[in-house]
């Protein structure tokens, strides 16, 4: 995909996305729960938070996607999503995971082990965590450490860590930072927009695989579906820096963009760099 | 209630709540806790997020009124929500029940069962929850099935799910959306405040909920709190869109604004619809 | 410490924080978690919440500090949070305690007396959390009730209760309120910089907490870095409230002003009240 293609295929599904108001399932950590929930409202989706194996399965049917996001995990959680990742691929919806802190604590490898059983749709981490993902399912041998939440590693580093995942788990998989990677093993898209206030508010790489779950709720293309979500976030991104300066501001201003965004900005400001 | 009437109740009700500040126990989901807990204090209550079954019924000693609700659902917050609500109906203490998302799996239809036999003093929901309240109380037999935690149906639609349900469960209903329907079985309110911004942030209705026990801890009938409750808040929604038009800073402009409202705001605005 | 020494230090501790950005492991309430993050992600730190018995100890390895607050207390995380103070003191890095309502219940005051078994290197409350507190200790026979989060009483009541707690767990006491009073048992410093409408937005409180560790990351003296810390906090609220006026802006201008706070804003602004 080219810059062309990729602006007006991002342009069509985000009129697609306001038009359907797609129904994501959200089971998401703590943190992120309010930013998850106002990013996609803002954007014209509309959040479900239903996380308990009690009823995460069933809850499914009524749902367009799914994101289980390991942030702030405990048993449960890896019950409640394992039974909601398996109802998703029984009815054949699309779901999105986030491994957050992957490679930080055994517990972890192992409910990522776990999840990428049920076979994502797409995987959506910072770089480190994209190669720690690879080497738990056994792919890879490199050797990053994630610092807690934060990437220790650039996104080019992660690259060929996220092809091996991709193909060995097909699926889309995206390592975002200052510039996204996305593939699906055989394709490759990396976008440059976005900006540095994003990562000083908490939970908004959280937020943006949420939005990619909204958008694959609206095109079966997953890489496609990826791809857009990640370019409308990152013009978003800019959109709001050139309306505030400073963190707190910076939040509410991210918010107002993700409503305020149009076809014609994301023409106007993406940015896709050559492979 | 005439509109002159319920103008005046809220004014004076507004001035007894800021001046009492009751501590509302609230026991709500993981999504709405900031945006719950900063409602209640821009307007001038207090909050306590208190819900582990080892606590939830001795704090209820501390507290002027008890909100729950169902979000994010699990079966220790069933079991701490069964414990304050019998802890309130002990002590005479209001509660208030938010069934969200009733209807859309078995696992929030038992859970409402079991909270319905602690018998709330109200009950807060948009207008498919509400008619899916008394389809669980097995008073009617309307079929709406919520669509997540939106509402299909319109409030009118569910205003005779909304009687019987007052009258059977002897409290008092309201069934929130464009128009709010309040009844006791007998009374019935209807308001037209409000802003479609309020449905594009997260949490403004479990947000309202809480707001109705501040209310219910100033005034004992519970009509009338309910009543004033709805009737500030919509105002005050009204109020946030004369100074946001996005729902970022709409979010700011609300928690302002109900700082802010006052009871010559509540005069001039108030939009009391004829039966 | 006299006023011109906190201020050096504070302005040069402040600068250490954000060139080191330490990692603070936040076991919080659920209320908090939000803003935790955003407080310390604008101040210059950076925060990992990761709570699970599972991996709440190992995870420490990764962190500069740990910061347990009991404000949504469960079983679950009671544990979670011995664990993970347990590695802190094995690992030498501090840790701090936020005892946040007890008092209140029964089981708040049997998880505080586990924790200072944990020996805290700092303790951080109001007023009469810090009295109840003393009183679980089994310290002093002081008998004020918290109300809720609320403080009943002033801190200068808690000074008493501070110092003997300082004392006899060796470790550095923070009453927070109007007036900020902090000891280590020998030194004592009031500050009285802040604002009224910090009590106005949910969870500052808490965060602060979190602000306390940071600071405790960069410097290994706890009496130091708890003065650091208040000292920062209230310097940024009087900022905050020169830029807004209400609960809703008043949080956005609070974050901005976390950003924004320089060594000179604290030289010129910094109040100390002498013994």
């Amino acid at each position: 995909m080219d810059r062309n293609e990729i602006a007006a295929r991002t342009s069509s599904l985000l009129s697609a996305l306001r038009a359907d108001r797609p129904l994501v399932q959200t089971i998401t950590n703590f943190v992120s729960m309010d930013a998850a929930a106002n990013v996609l409202l803002a954007l014209g989706a509309a959040p479900a938070m239903v996380h308990s194996p009690e009823e995460s399965g069933e809850f499914m049917r009524h749902a367009g996607a799914l994101v289980v996001n390991i942030g702030t995990l405990s048993k449960l959680w890896v019950e409640g999503g394992e039974a909601a990742a398996a109802a998703a691929r029984m009815l054949g919806k699309p779901w999105v995971l986030d491994p957050v802190g992957v490679g930080a604590t055994k517990f972890r490898n192992e409910a990522v082990a776990r999840f990428l059983r049920h076979r994502p749709t797409v995987i959506r981490g910072n770089a480190s965590e994209i190669m720690a993902a690879a080497r738990v399912a056994g792919l890879t041998g490199d050797t990053a450490t994630p610092r807690g939440v934060d990437s220790a590693n650039s996104t080019d580093e992660a690259l060929a860590s996220a092809r091996w995942l991709a193909r060995n788990s097909f699926c889309t998989v995206a390592a975002t930072g200052a510039v996204d990677v996305v593939t699906d093993g055989a394709r490759v898209v990396r976008l440059a927009n976005g900006h540095e206030l994003m990562t000083r508010v908490t939970a908004l790489g959280c937020a943006l695989t949420a939005v990619v779950a909204a958008f694959a709720a609206v095109e079966s293309d997953s890489f496609v579906a990826t791809v857009a979500a990640l370019a409308t976030y990152g013009v978003v991104g800019e959109m709001a820096a050139d309306a505030a300066s400073r963190p707190g501001s910076y939040r509410v201003a991210f918010i107002d963009a993700l409503d305020a965004v149009t076809g014609d900005d994301i023409e106007k400001r993406l940015k896709v760099i050559s492979p």
